[in-house]
């Protein structure tokens, strides 16, 4: 026999989560999550994940039928709405304005469909002009897909504009809403998008691990149309859904539940609609507020210019001569504060400062203001 | 705007969870899952990440250096080692005893690949013989796959000589070790298992929603060496590896881990190993023993014949003229006791009585033969 290793229980310290995200959790989330595991077919749990699909469905404010959690983060969720919509060979125009944009495209080519890519800059939201032309530019394509708030940048790009493009030209659009939900408003029935994907953690404050989704009747009619089969067993919709559904009041088995994340986020959502929807929207505009007029009188500046920044994530440049790592390695170790680094152009260059969900309160903003003016001084 | 839904917080009861799965958890690990979220780059996560992948392979009793926890249930574990060694075209040797034997089938041919098929009839284990027949007759098969614990129906299968077996075709094994893993004999190293999949309920008792998974030097060597990129892009694992490798004291991003979870399996695995392996093998045998001659009193009869019966999953025939859905409905009901029903062949023919992990107690077994002989009278 291999010998046991002996660890003493891990402990973690209370972190002020500022960063890109896990974004600080609701204690009452917290407490939900450690409540006794039930069975994933027992009737009571089954009434809560009715109840769950409705609070899903007034956080993305729609009425679509299939709406749900994939059991898996936010990138399956992504993947969850590529590889039911899209058949190999399709075309699909995907925007690029940072990482998660390069991410759908590689979705889209690991399937074996075509990704007609619309570059923008790091920093800027996406181009409605520039996607007009790739969809003029190719009437085969059967679907556009872009990332509603870049996650990698801090820049919101227009949605509804977006979608409204797609229709226009026959596309059904998929929409990443992973740090969307819940910060900004995006209004799924309204603004006509056809399937969304989001993750639990972010402005929804649950634990992270879960994705909520979301498909247009469009979107269903064409996963019913499909020629081929769905390339995973695991995301394939057409079966969770059976789950996810109580036809007759019967549920089928598809794959076990991550209960106890599903009660987190449960709670995280009632939370949300006990807010309401415009305040949170509201809440972390405000913050945001607050926030700006203190990094800039710290002299810091905003990656994103005014009109497409997001509140609740703010991307600042690092002052030259500033060591990054040094940076947040001390705001971490002395003020239990974690804020992101840059992620992929934005590497070594910028901070990223969440402001999501729980994180977005007046006491996080102080802290954070206080602490970089003494760890930049 | 769409109204805001009002529920009240959800507070399930305590159930006594003796079905397939999810198992009873152990309250540690509820404990230890509703401790502050951390991000998950921070230097202690970082660290107890390192501590989880050591005690995942003392589990599997495995040296393997690519052993992690894919960020999703047993199903994705299973999807894990089929798209990341198989490619489109090649030739995987299937055995179907059982509903997860099928699933296997359904996740090769839905990746394109081509799924030979060894049938056993329900309830038998995987009968080396006919694995042996089509291994020779298909020389250019290039994996053998099937299920060691089988939890539709209760049936072990002999891993050891069946890993072998693919060893002298020159075919890799892909092994499901969902409701096997910490509850009977496994040995990764020993018996030659190259790739081999788990999921964090069952016999570890822990929340579900994670996929302990590893894979050996060769089938490495194999996914290497891929001509065609892994279809799906949440699951490759030499991506997901760069997060789960301190390679020179960093890690990359891949997507956000489900950080609570793995503090749950962290915990969950910490009390194997201080309990030891091979003492959670004997505890799950012996109240076997006790539920074997408690059921047998009752005048139920076992599915799988004494060689190949599982510990931890006992399928029992319904008696003629009782109403299955009554029964387990009374038993919830009037006890907080959950049994599992039938699935595919078995469903509405036999229950499943789960002694899995921390639900291997001796009062859950004379709670369960109590419960039942009241309800059955």
């Amino acid at each position: 026999m291999l010998p046991a290793p002996r660890f003493t229980a891990f402990n973690p310290p209370r972190r002020i989560l500022m960063g890109p995200g896990p974004s600080d959790v609701y204690p009452e989330v917290l407490a939900a999550q450690a409540r006794p595991t039930v069975g994933h077919l027992d009737p009571l749990f089954v009434g809560m994940m009715d109840e769950l699909k409705s609070l899903i469905q007034y956080a993305f404010q729609t009425k679509n039928e299939m709406t749900m959690a994939v059991s898996a983060p936010g990138s399956a969720g992504m993947e969850t709405c590529f590889v039911n919509l899209v058949e190999p060979g399709e075309k699909v125009i995907v925007c690029r304005n940072g990482v998660f944009g390069e991410r759908m495209r590689q979705n889209v080519e690991r399937m074996g469909a075509i990704a007609v890519l619309v570059d923008n800059e790091w920093g800027t939201p996406v181009d409605p002009a520039a996607v007009e032309a790739a969809l003029k530019a190719n009437p085969d394509a059967k679907f556009l897909a872009f990332v509603h708030a870049e996650t990698s940048t801090g820049a919101l790009s227009d949605a509804k504009t977006l979608c409204a493009l797609a229709k226009q030209h026959g596309c059904l659009s998929i929409v990443d809403a992973v740090t969307s939900l819940g910060g900004v408003e995006l209004r799924v029935d309204e603004w006509g998008i056809d399937a969304i994907y989001s993750g639990s953690q972010k402005c929804l404050s649950c634990v992270p691990g879960l994705s909520p989704v979301s498909f247009s009747p469009a979107a269903v009619e064409k996963l019913k149309n499909r020629k081929t089969p769905v390339q995973s067993w695991f995301l394939d919709q057409s079966l969770v859904m059976a789950y996810w559904t109580s036809a007759g009041g019967k549920r089928s088995y598809h794959h076990t539940a991550p209960v106890n994340a599903l009660y987190a986020l449960h709670e995280s959502l009632r939370m949300l609609a006990a807010e309401g929807l415009e305040n949170a929207w509201q809440r972390h505009h405000d913050m945001h507020l607050v926030l700006r007029v203190g990094l800039e009188k710290l002299g810091l500046n905003f990656v994103v210019a005014e009109a497409s920044r997001l509140p609740q994530l703010n991307a600042v440049y690092i002052p030259a001569g500033v060591d990054d790592a040094a940076v947040r390695t001390r705001l971490l170790k002395d003020y239990n504060l974690e804020i992101g680094a840059g992620l992929g152009a934005l590497a070594g260059k910028a901070w990223r400062i969440g402001l999501m969900g729980f994180g977005a309160r007046r006491e996080n903003v102080a802290l954070c203001l206080k602490a970089l003016e003494e760890v930049l001084n």
